[in-house]
């Protein structure tokens, strides 16, 4: 009976398990799809910070001019930043509040919620879209964690 | 019984867990909050970033000069980066750590250093109080992390 | 039998979370290791940003001179954003890949890979190597990590 617990399948064998795992995945994807658009930007307008990635384009002063910063590459990195700050909460009080026991229907919810709202995001800051829309699906964003957060400190309580 | 154990609740049962959840709760929501007081400074100092953030102070030049950088915006950004590289860390290694069977008062004890360490910390950066008080709480955060790794590598070592 | 159970030290005696904990410590404790870098960096080139922290080098002009950037600094706190960007969804994609049920020996395949390539491009990315080592390194560790997602999402999808 031990080495069948050992197999720790039951957590992936739980549904409420298993849709955080599902988000987690996709907003963890969505995150590192963030350097793919950094680093198109960056070859794409030349904008380079180190001078090695620039030695391809020849030596001395003809390189050096393309170790600059530019607003599509400096936009990219902003979103990506902000990516790192509003999904590793996710990530963390996800996980805790699908340990919770949560109801299904409510967690997948707040996940739903909360995924929707960073893609949105993340099209309102590349595109760029006009304020509110941005600084709305960041809000939501933020919401949908603080209320799992809620939920994770009303169950755990143990200071 | 398998079906029982689906509920995954016995990870939340479990005393260590739990004060696991509620620190983790309440430093993620901790970094959460620098989200808040960088768009405080930046609407209260008029500092921005992106032009369609400045598009309601106005058209053309006089909204540009908005487009600026702070002391205090600054200032709350270097703050949230630095929360980022050390309670990403706290949250990871954390988890493993509280699995690793501790003592519940041993991991009460790094738990509850570690969070009065990072608000210390937030108050140091921000106010700014005078050195080493911020460098200090940042060691002291550092340690309590360095302490719990080595309680996971001491127990889980396999390579 | 629910008591021992809410030990919860049945994941820790599972081999493949025991070697996510291994590795997952390792980059971790790897990427606390860039504070200090960036730290000493700091001080040797004496080279801050934040007044306070050039007090002890007396007073007025005389410690401004302090502030400011330097390469090697710079260098410093990108390779620990790059860090931050790749290891954090290392550690949230490679939980739910631990417990998604993998072979040993594909688990281990996979954290070992990840670890080597993200230490390898620290250190491209310090002394620095010519390209394209960082880069390669830096996209070994990305598939490893979008493999890793691939196997969740396969194993967990609930949407």
């Amino acid at each position: 009976r031990r080495g069948e617990m050992a197999k720790s399948t039951q957590l992936i064998d739980n549904e409420v398990f298993r849709a955080y795992a599902t988000y987690t995945a996709i907003v963890l994807l969505k995150m590192m799809l963030m350097s793919l658009i950094t680093a198109y930007f960056r070859i794409t307008r030349k904008a380079f910070v180190n001078p090695e990635d620039t030695a391809s384009f020849g030596k001395g002063e003809s390189a050096k001019k393309f170790l600059r910063t530019d607003p599509d590459v400096e936009r990219a990195r902003r979103g990506h930043l902000n990516d790192l700050e509003n999904i590793v909460p996710f990530v963390g009080i996800g996980l805790l509040y699908a340990l919770s026991g949560p109801e299904l229907s409510t967690a997948l919810l707040h996940f739903r919620i909360f995924t929707g709202a960073r893609i949105f995001h993340t099209f309102a800051y590349l595109i760029p879209l006009p304020q509110p829309g941005r600084g709305l699906s960041w809000a939501v964003g933020y919401s949908v964690t603080f209320s799992m957060a809620y939920k994770v400190l009303k169950t755990a309580w143990l200071l």
